[in-house]
């Protein structure tokens, strides 16, 4: 409609021709909303359909539409037209997702778990801290898709087979109508381009793979083992023999997925790998990779934001996991640097007193200010303070780190910044 | 360096044994570059490496280097900070491969050639025009490059192993002496994130995406079927036994080159997949991925760049080739509908006129006017303006055309937009 | 219906019950044959809709059935089912394909063409010779799918849900009367594996590169430059608009195929990336990777045998061109080794007589023995065999040599090889 | 040596120049052990380098060594005679590990471990069990790479450049004394096949793919929450300051290398994809992807030889584990199932006992007889035998099932199959 509209007004068609046209899509678009559309498969594709549909309804002046145009230019403009109504619509998934995260984090901001390196408990977080990584991660899946969007958003249309038109076409009006931001500049390129294709199945990739390390997480943290979670009983699938047995179905298959997506973008790389210029029909094949990431992309985040949503977070357990294997003592090192020791001797000393405590069988909290001065006279009774989950946390200063004022301003920050995009 | 300036500057160690460990630092930095320094494999990486040679200079302040920092966060931070100034090389040679490929669109601006579409010759395009359609996809690299670059400048020192730090630190302040543009807002996040590296290798695979095309065809152009290019010697070699013989060595190892580096981008995100916060070894695996990426990929434009300059064309290979196949075909067809011929019409006349042609073994312009004339009464002298490639080519009028005023628009743009970067 | 024949065998259940299974299954099927079947999506999958519906139809003893096993065997035993079958498919497809290879070499046997390297014209072949260097690569194919048969032709059933049963089955039986070699000797390993799927996968990807290869060259021979082939009009579209444009557009698809199997292997390698024991839900995504391989790799094989049959060879422009560019060169050199000229001499001298061919715009064949004798006094008229493209091809006597001996010996090898295996 | 041997016995060379060229070879072999062997950059390639040095030292003759041959063929024989060697060092690797945890089998066959779906505690199995289902991956590699040897043990030389050569040579000859099994049958194939690299990658991907469920599972095991097993010191890193805490770090990094050998082989797939016959310079590109998939196999299957090896089962916080969360729920199931109760109905029965244990706090051996009674008259006090994890191990009588019997046979399988390979 929008091609039609600029022959008419360019005077390349008559303007009554392109009110007949506009007139005669409309309907037909009606049509295909409505289900009566019956598409041809001998009419070869979507293209075709419509144009001897057309036909059949305006007569001689349907036999125009394709003027100024190809097949090469306009599947470019389909396929352009498509991924940025879809990477809206992932963005927004990604926004809910990110929303829901905020507000569990905002939800549990007391709870204290092992934070983990080499999947070894490490040092006492917060789960508000932990679900933020993630909010983390999504807003740079958000900001990567907002880069991609500008390269989709260019308007192939009136490149024609490839070398443009001798008709005196106006490009920057379609693109106007359309909301195209700019119109290709190279007619060639504009139909051999696949670029921004690629580009979405790499974000999406990337999308994927923070997925995949919330999925694991969730069934890691629904393991017997672990039991820092219980999962809502519709996304799990349980056992009549078993009830007790909950299998975290829903964040594997998500988990899976993620080889979905890979694979995808590996198809699509493939496929542009050395082709000459300009349009191959190779090309064609870049349809099942882009639809199938759209749909797993959107389908993985919202189960996601329902998913978590009715996690019951086990906190007893987290917290209790959060202050065994002497997970404070990175505290000792650095309240003895404050104490003006060498971070290495500091390290040292450290070292001795919890290797003191394994053999004792103590808790870091439970040794007597008389033992902890026997590996440093530096040590006062302020130390306390650093030896429970609590304190190590309460004691981070640094910027980015697991305390609560700074975790509690970057709930702020995310809640200013969904809310700006809403 | 940055780090120990700041420690000094809050206090956390005093300045004096900040200045020390900044001059300690300096020196070993000359030695390493003057290639003096001898890294000891039992020290386990460059870092303790550096370390212990700082004790040794400089005794107990070389101990509290370490302060308030994790390998973790340390090897996020080099790894940005090499990441950060590669991706700056490789926009700079895209730009010297830009700016080759623009001087040879200006120097070859009247050279015609066949324009393909499915590998058969479809219209007449200017080679200049060819030329600048690889432009487009560089700039569209280079474009990603920058985005990615926003989201590899990020400050990660300050994460610690995981959870940030009880001693009063300003990242901020390291953020700023090192260039960085933002900090990392969550510690967690800060050593568990590798995006701005799968993103750079995705960024590089398109990039290699597009070298393959154009190897492509520099190897197809060298063919003696095609006969459209003369490589240079030095990018060819010969067989003593065939003089003759120029063997595109160069571009083929190019396009191979595409396979090496769509490997390293699956590589990384199957290493990233399925990871539970926060640092994994796994990730130690990411640096043989980005680091050879970088560098086949500094190569493959280094190469082109003197390749392309030194290519010959044939141009009168070119431009015979051009005229051949009925390319005016579809400039009939836009005559005809600038007489008011519906296009399905057009187009179904200027089919009988080819197929006319192609029975009576002539070429379009050798078709009389009243032979035309049998096909549409419509059809004017003025038509043989059109069925010459140069007519063909003249006659384009869109946006992003082959026609000699687009195209030399072009150039004029990119040279503009090329001498604003350099 | 081998498991209750299996049950009611072993005394699981009663002979009698056993009997009504197989009954009710066997209507079952015929119903699913037919399309009267209902499936129910609430019934969650095909397992549950087909028992519930037997225990519609024969009661109680349909609640039988499930004895013994669990869906985690049943799916591995339904993949292993589906591929042993496909993979047989897909193995006769190859033979047809090799057949009408084998064919078109044997039909073709006379015509010369230029053999490439680096896409150079490098030395003469034989058409059939070239041909048959396809029917090698499917031979290989075929090979190892037939090894990878033996590692899908394996009975899981029996290892129930992981752990085996303490019920007697008799699983030998049931490989028995499902034709399977062998049963799968650790239940937690039948469960947990799709190595079987990965396999055929991989098996894919190379025959894909193989169609990709060929396809690769129907595009390039069908192209202006090179002419040496006509597609098929089924094969190809045309353009109403340029009767003679004959796009490859089958070929092309094919050729982009192959990202699509790459990408599907790509995909099951990711989702089985550290996957614990024993079955885990991810596995559930195996499914679209081996269905759509499965369907593209016959789909595909199909096609060429179609299209290859009709493919027009222009043998004149082939043998002309097989000619040009000095490609009997090394047949002088091999001239003199005979004569006893150490290799290198006779490459250096025979390099001296191209160049000189080059500089008096001569061919090979039309120097004078006078001429030739300045280069070499070893050189007599007999020399004069080896100089056309005939009698370089003729003069060949290697074991799998270009020579029409030795491909007829192909030709000869593969009707027996095929014949024994129809 | 093989190829100027079987010059000389063909009379292509005399035996005098051939005893020479062999002998001056072997010197040149010395000389390379040795490290004496000088190799100049500028002379190109290996091939160069040796003949240069073999000219240099014996002198006309050395200039015959390259008769019949062409660096097309001699890469490809290079190749295969690389990994025909390496393959066979990875199936000993493979082996050695197969030996290793039918070892560890065999020392821990009373130990009872949870079975896991879906990460989830299902059934008690043994843990030799679970060690060999491992076995059974790792068969499977090894009897993968056997076939796959077939395929490579192939002799190319004398394919020459593509066409074969006129000079008498005897293929066959040369395949003996180098110890292939067969010889290439077609030359245009032979240069420009690398079928063998792309099956080699696809068997090292799914060993991959075992050793990184292995490595997970290590990692797993390790982490506090498992607690299964006790790495070795030697393969994970310690903190001077957790003395504790020991990061898996060689299993992770194993984990990693995943990605490393999926990139290897989506690398050369790519480079293959399209390349016309015969040889093209992509192809070189082969090595990195081959060499450092080799390296990684090997380095990765020794490293967990090793570290199995001390591995400490916590054997009792496994068996612990085993018989909680109801797992031997399906022997109830299975129990009344030989009492003739329809499995549906044994599943409904046993699932509303759970129910009962889990709302009455009980463990299922901790019910009474009469509360049993409650849910099936059917049931005796002969259930009690396999309520506890010891009891259902006990029961299971199905081939490949977890029985210890059962587990004993492969055992005692696998060491028979072992030996006879050593």
């Amino acid at each position: 409609m929008a091609h039609a509209e600029m022959l008419g007004k360019q005077g390349i068609i008559s303007r009554a021709d392109a009110k007949k046209i506009i007139h005669g899509l409309a309907e037909i678009f009606r049509e295909i909303e409505s289900g009566e559309f019956r598409f041809m498969a001998d009419l070869e594709d979507v293209h075709m359909n419509i144009e001897a549909a057309l036909i059949k309804k305006i007569g001689d002046a349907g036999k125009k539409l394709h003027t100024a145009r190809s097949r090469n230019d306009q599947v470019a403009l389909d396929l352009r037209l498509y991924l940025r109504d879809e990477i809206k619509r992932i963005i927004s998934a990604i926004d809910a997702l990110m929303n829901v995260l905020v507000d569990s984090a905002g939800q549990h901001i007391g709870v204290i778990m092992p934070g983990y390196t080499h999947m070894q408990r490490a040092q006492p977080v917060l789960l508000s801290h932990h679900l933020l990584a993630y909010v983390e991660m999504l807003d740079r899946d958000r900001s990567r898709l907002k880069d991609t969007l500008k390269r989709v958003n260019v308007l192939p249309l009136g490149a024609c087979a490839l070398a443009g038109t001798s008709l005196p076409i106006d490009r920057v009006y379609v693109a106007e109508i359309l909301g195209f931001e700019s119109v290709s500049e190279n007619s060639i390129d504009a139909v051999s381009d696949r670029d921004f294709a690629m580009e979405f199945l790499s974000d999406a990739a990337i999308l994927a793979v923070h997925l995949s390390r919330m999925a694991e997480e969730l069934v890691l943290w629904s393991t017997e083992e672990f039991s820092f979670i219980e999962l809502p009983d519709a996304f799990t699938t349980g056992s009549s023999i078993m009830p007790q047995k909950k299998n975290p179905d829903v964040a594997e298959i998500m988990r899976g997925k993620t080889g979905r997506v890979f694979g995808h973008l590996v198809s699509l790389l493939t496929i542009m790998k050395g082709l000459p210029l300009s349009y191959n029909r190779d090309m064609q094949e870049d349809k099942v990779p882009v639809f199938d990431t759209v749909d797993t992309a959107k389908a993985s985040l919202a189960v996601l934001v329902a998913m978590i949503r009715h996690i019951r977070f086990r906190e007893k357990r987290m917290t209790d996991t959060a202050g065994e294997a002497y997970s404070t003592a990175t505290d000792i090192a650095e309240y003895l640097v404050q104490k003006g020791v060498p971070f290495r001797e500091a390290h040292e000393i450290t070292g001795r007193i919890v290797l003191h405590c394994e053999e004792s069988k103590n808790k870091l909290e439970d040794l007597k200010i008389s033992e902890l001065k026997r590996f440093s006279m530096l040590i006062g009774s302020d130390i306390y303070r650093y030896l429970t989950p609590e304190g190590s946390v309460k004691a981070k200063k640094s910027r980015g780190s697991t305390s609560t004022t700074e975790v509690k301003r970057q709930i702020k920050r995310f809640r200013k910044i969904l809310k700006s995009k809403a």
